[in-house]
């Protein structure tokens, strides 16, 4: 069966190849969105997976069923190792080709460890459903631990919690692992007190939330101080075992490690034949296209875009832009127009901070505290996917906060009681 | 410090261990419960992981929560290896003892593959939420696989789903993968159709669903007919491998193959000195202890006890109803009382099948088709743990119903596109 249309194929179902295969719905093209997750993960929420708050499935939605009614769309589970810019294809795992005329590569970052990647295991980062559901156990396992040791030196290191890095990720989380410790398990263990834990925030840089104004960034960190998170900014870590994390500050024994530190571009960036930046980014044009090859675009986190000569950040709305600018440029490509300049807008950001608090900027208005939260809370609600799990989502937080309990407290996988450091 | 009351250890937060601790919250008595898990978990409704229809959070409960009100009782998150009935102490994976005064064993069944302990990574069963998670992962590869492969024997193959057992786990199971494959993914493939899966339930007796009367399995096969199952009575399986299920009837070639046949005690049933029955468990008294050892009870699937002559079976009721028993026996033990004789009550059993349909007998009453689809559902919405859940998985299924859609089509951990029946 032959089939005139042209053949555009996105890689990453994220918030970016999302944008763009909605974009072209109406379009005569068809579409192929390749994905190695069956699930489009709603990534501002994935530390409440972590700190217990929501399920997994509460902020994951297949792909499948966001594009079900795209007649002009197909979806394929696969991993896609290599793309080959001269032959118009890319390469999937297992062996097969997909050949474009349009390529759209969506397919965002991992964390990154600055070279030392054995880091890694004592401090996993945030990206996956896999890895919020990892922090999850390590963090009730840390508890469940320093319940039944009788050592006093590890039952401290037990409640000792750190995470790495000021920046939404990191700030997030960290206040919610303090609601854990100081409000949710108060009354569940009778040989500790986990009020008594520790959490710590590092920082290398002056202030945490570095893209937002000075003084909300400071308000930001008396907000953290209240929830009694212990906030050290300029504290480079320079080390990370099983057991401690050396800091430019002395070092701190802990069990329990979250990175939120760095990210680096998906590797599949440097294959598209463009120069890449310091985070391995491939630098892209006003058209948001490659230099070289203008039938390959590169969005959302993995790219390296300008806008009214400024770097596009990458966050959410960052990544559903430029979607639907590339949907655009493939149109007047079909119509044989000209392709428009990209333009960002900054709709504002917010980031909580825990129970009733949260840092925002939206236009001219600086948010903090109560207003700042609602409104992060409403934003995020809305931009959830389908209207059952923003349902839910919004039930389970009322819950929340009413109660203060924490819905997803669940410990899957193997375990060991013991508790060495390596076998987390 | 020193503790005059009695100490009664409990192994297992499942029905029986739960209701045994909360019967327990105003004895004089302090409680240890001790679980491998820190959730205790709504195993009824464990088939809907497995389909994707709940998320594991929302039919898993942390037991520190459930007892978190309850002072005379400490959670244990722990392993027991052994149990010691002359030094009156139970051991830990890791080295330490527990003693105890009175002992509660209620750790429940493993699924038993009758000796060929080989086929169960191929045929998974259903007992706890990794369980149902690596199921959920099988069944919606299979079709993610079916997709993307050219081979029409193949894709024939993954579009195959066995279940093995008639027993109401397997008739659940089988119902609602006829619902996934005829409903809720109709419209979501390009290159398969998956209505054209065939879903195929073996049982090795004349009848599904055993213990019901006959009139009902009747129902209830043609329930399971009307959905699209595949209902084969007096087909034994004779091998299983990663393509294919060899059975008395001859061989079924199928990639996904879940397994609900038979049940063994935990291997603990036979260390607290007692006699065991072919399934492995405990034989007690009519007191549910043991009668070697009046301070160790055994209650729920690892206890054989009768009551009013015929066998107690392996249900939830008997487990709670269990637990509650026990607690009197150990306060008439305070009291220098005699100990009451175990009366098992039956309130009637319930299987569902699908949507809208499901068989039952409470009392006198005998239902099946819509009026028992609402009469489970309902019995099982009251007993779910607590208020947030009950709403939330109340509103999940709601919705499921009113959509067709199943909110928790998550596929996680790791997989390989290729498919050769050992990497599922």
């Amino acid at each position: 069966m032959h089939d005139d249309r042209m053949h555009v194929v996105i890689i990453g179902g994220g918030f970016g190849g999302i944008a763009a295969a909605k974009a072209l719905a109406d379009a005569p093209v068809r579409i192929t969105l390749i994905d190695r997750r069956n699930h489009h993960l709603f990534q501002p929420l994935l530390y409440q997976v972590a700190t217990a708050g929501l399920a997994p499935a509460d902020i994951a939605h297949p792909i499948r069923s966001i594009l079900a009614d795209q007649q002009n769309a197909a979806v394929v589970l696969g991993e896609v190792t290599d793309i080959e810019p001269e032959a118009r294809s890319v390469q999937l795992v297992g062996g097969s080709d997909v050949e474009y005329d349009r390529l759209v590569v969506a397919t965002g970052t991992r964390h990154s460890y600055f070279g030392n990647d054995e880091w890694e295991q004592h401090a996993p980062g945030l990206k996956t459903v896999e890895d919020a559901i990892e922090i999850r156990r390590r963090v009730l396992l840390a508890f469940e631990r320093a319940e039944r040791t009788d050592d006093e030196d590890e039952r401290r290191e037990q409640l000792t919690f750190v995470v790495v890095g000021g920046g939404p990720t990191g700030v997030e989380t960290a206040g919610a692992i303090a609601e854990i410790a100081f409000r949710t398990l108060s009354k569940e263990f009778r040989s500790i007190d986990p009020s008594s834990a520790k959490v710590i925030l590092l920082e290398a840089a002056s202030h945490i939330l570095g893209s937002y104004p000075e003084k909300l960034s400071v308000k930001a960190a008396r907000q953290l101080d209240d929830l009694g998170v212990d906030v050290r900014t300029g504290v480079r870590v320079t080390d990370i075992d099983g057991s401690q994390v050396q800091t430019s500050d002395g070092v701190i024994a802990t069990r329990t490690v979250v990175w939120g530190a760095g990210n680096e571009a998906s590797p599949l960036a440097s294959s598209v034949g463009a120069e890449t930046d310091r985070a391995g980014r491939a630098i892209v044009g006003a058209d948001l296209a490659v230099g070289e090859h203008s039938d390959i675009f590169v969005i959302g986190d993995v790219a390296h875009a300008e806008s009214n000569g400024e770097v596009v950040p990458g966050v959410a709305q960052g990544a559903m832009q430029g979607g639907k600018h590339v949907a655009r440029a493939i149109i007047a490509d079909l119509d044989g127009a000209e392709r428009p300049v990209f333009n960002y807008r900054n709709k504002g950001e917010l980031a909580t901070i825990g129970r009733s608090s949260a840092v925002g900027v939206i236009g001219r208005f600086k948010l903090s505290g109560w207003i700042a939260w609602m409104a992060w809370w409403a934003v995020h609600i809305i931009f959830l996917i389908d209207f059952r799990k923003r349902f839910i989502v919004f039930f389970s937080w009322a819950w929340s906060y009413l109660t203060f309990q924490r819905g997803s407290r669940l410990i899957t996988g193997s375990w060991s009681p013991r508790s060495d450091g390596v076998d987390h």
